[in-house]
């Protein structure tokens, strides 16, 4: 099946068509800077390389996905002949809070609920929906099927997704740890597995998703038992521009000494944090490796404090599951930069996490496969969010959505 | 040498009279309720375990050291004839900032430095301060020392000690990890090494301090490498009525949706949460182990976040120091509950940590000693932060003020 993936943001809209039979996206795109006069537009298919770049007034997430079925089926730079040839679209939502544990075919009643959501993930959900309702719009007859990235960690046993807050946050406002990258680390899980030709409820796994966004997560027989981001994603492992963990007195020290306001110390944790922050350079690592490289101390902190939080991270999980047997690296930074994996990875040899440095370097350029000589398995494994989004949507398909559970 | 150790909180001053040569305190004290109309003293001898409680009027903390010296020569209850028995006053100091890497003989310089760290530490230095002024005015010819909470992790490294916030936040207000609890862990670290016969050098132990506040620290060589309270003492384990880690976006949402202040999100975090908060039922470690055993589902659900919480700091501080030799718990919890012992340490017989549970049930009592089969040591050890404080004012009361670097 030819399943459209989607993936809306803020200002942005990320999309593959992926066949399902294959397991490979047929196109790749993006489109940016929506809402502005000048929307950016780019697209790369597959199968021989072809790329178009544009420009166009996009003003909202309606207009995004018409461009986007206009490139998908477009004569020259398309995939599609016939929208009718797309079996389903896969949408990703952030949040699915406590009502959505898995996958669900989307209807009004879903959409209400996503809409309810907003409160829990204000800074993702609207604009997921965004997308959800503009695909609906336009692609009517397609089944939709909405992918959360929580619903893999729904199953956390409650002393690892309650935070030691008074309950009646919990109560009141869901106040709990919920995860994100699900989809992420559900693939790095299933993919170490199947490369280790072991059945997925034998072993503990660890997943290190590391992109812009940057999470840890404890797979114990197949099934999240803890993760690093929390209530919302800032929690947990350095990010490019989020702080993770932290005393949460600082933030409120900050603003009482800046006189902040809780949008504002919100964007300071979010946007201004994490690598980009402490650094003060880049949040992207290339530039951060370049820099120290050439003497930046600042790179060099950001670096090791980067690290040095993924290691705690996974010194910390293996207690969780009593033991690891495996490690998977994701996400752009955690596939393509042995480097990181490398000094990730340092120290750990009482673990058994022993690597192979030959083997580390070779997966540089976002190969796949393990890198280690000790006991525990480390992997570089390939950001699989789509392709799980994609068998989703076509499992979901043919369910009628009426015959849903409440 | 007699030491006079102060503890000073809010409305309340903790005393020992401690002669460093036995190592063991001759007078424990404490006044409660400064500022109300009806302060309470309490005091006991060690020596026949005489007795004494009083109330009066307690107006401020000059009050209370007054009390507390006249108690302490009393004809009958006390245990010194003249005040210049006493050689030194040794006072616990909560934060001692970058400026403060050690202990420190106490002049006017240092009265007004303590006193600009007000800024980082409002909820404990103020009160420190007091107590140290009420001392200095009535004992002006005995030598005062500060012994900082935070001195034993000053050489923590920058990967540990920096937050991925901007870079700026740490130039302008100093927000970093500071780590509190420094004299305890110390101690445990030191107390570990001595009963294994071992040089601290070669040693990495996990110290863990389990009382109303609660924190772990990694101890790499006789040094702290890492420690889970930070900018403040709400960061890391839970505790009584403290959170310890949580999302910071979490408390930003309860702002939000409850039109908090600063101040009152400072309290609901400090005062509310942690075990009390979860619970519902009591911050008081015995009352919630009670509970459990009658059934009380929210009391189970307190105690498995709290155990899970130091589970998981076990295994991020090996992976930090690359392997533990001996864990130490200490805290009127760590150092009582058998059980408590018991339950943080499951399930990590892969990191070499098995008990002897009888060995374990032997040390119910405050006792101090061993209880493991595995290959790292595992014990109790009895709390000695008064100890260090009168240790380091008696090595530091012959030190001329005026000689001590700026």
């Amino acid at each position: 099946m030819k399943v459209l993936v989607l993936n809306s943001g803020s200002s942005s809209v990320k999309y593959q068509v992926i066949d399902t039979a294959a397991g490979d996206p047929l196109v790749v795109g993006l489109v940016e800077r929506i809402g502005a006069g000048g929307a950016l537009l780019s697209q790369t298919r597959s199968v021989d390389g072809d790329r178009v770049r544009s420009s166009a007034p996009i003003l909202d997430h309606r207009d995004a996905i018409r461009a986007i079925l206009d490139l998908i089926a477009d004569p020259e730079h398309g995939v599609v002949d016939r929208f009718d040839e797309i079996g389903a679209v896969g949408h990703r939502v952030v949040h699915g809070g406590e009502r959505f544990v898995e996958s669900v075919r989307i209807d009004d009643a879903v959409v209400e609920e996503i809409r309810e959501s907003i409160a829990l993930a204000p800074l993702h959900n609207p604009h997921n929906l965004a997308g959800i309702l503009a695909a609906r719009s336009r692609l009517p007859d397609v089944p939709q099927v909405a992918v959360f990235d929580t619903a893999f960690h729904a199953g956390m046993p409650p002393h690892a997704y309650h935070y030691a807050v008074p309950y009646v946050l919990y109560r009141r406002y869901r106040i709990r740890r919920y995860g994100f990258h699900g989809t992420s680390h559900q693939h790095v899980g299933q993919r170490v597995a199947a490369l280790l030709d072991r059945d997925p409820a034998d072993l503990r796994t660890i997943s290190i998703h590391l992109g812009n966004g940057a999470s840890a997560c404890a797979i114990d027989g197949g099934r999240s038992v803890d993760t690093s981001m929390g209530f919302t994603p800032l929690e947990g492992l350095v990010m490019g521009t989020r702080s993770g963990d932290l005393d949460a007195a600082v933030i409120l020290h900050v603003m009482g000494r800046e006189e902040l306001g809780v949008a504002d110390a919100t964007s300071l944790l979010n946007k201004h944090s994490g690598l980009q922050g402490l650094s003060g350079i880049s949040s992207d690592m290339r530039d951060l490796l370049e820099e120290e490289s050439e003497g930046s101390e600042r790179a060099r902190l950001a670096l090791d404090v980067y690290c040095y939080r993924v290691r705690k991270y996974i010194g910390a999980y293996a207690a969780a599951m009593g033991g690891v047997d495996a490690i998977g690296f994701t996400g752009g930074v955690g596939q393509n930069s042995a480097e990181i994996r490398a000094r990730c990875l340092e120290g750990l040899t009482f673990l058994g996490v022993e690597l192979d440095a030959d083997a580390n370097a070779a997966l540089s350029g976002g190969a796949e496969g393990f890198f280690h000589r000790g006991a525990v398995a480390v992997a570089a494994i390939r950001t699989g969010e789509e392709l799980v989004i994609a068998l989703e949507a076509e499992r979901l398909s043919d369910v009628d959505p009426a015959s849903l559970p409440d």
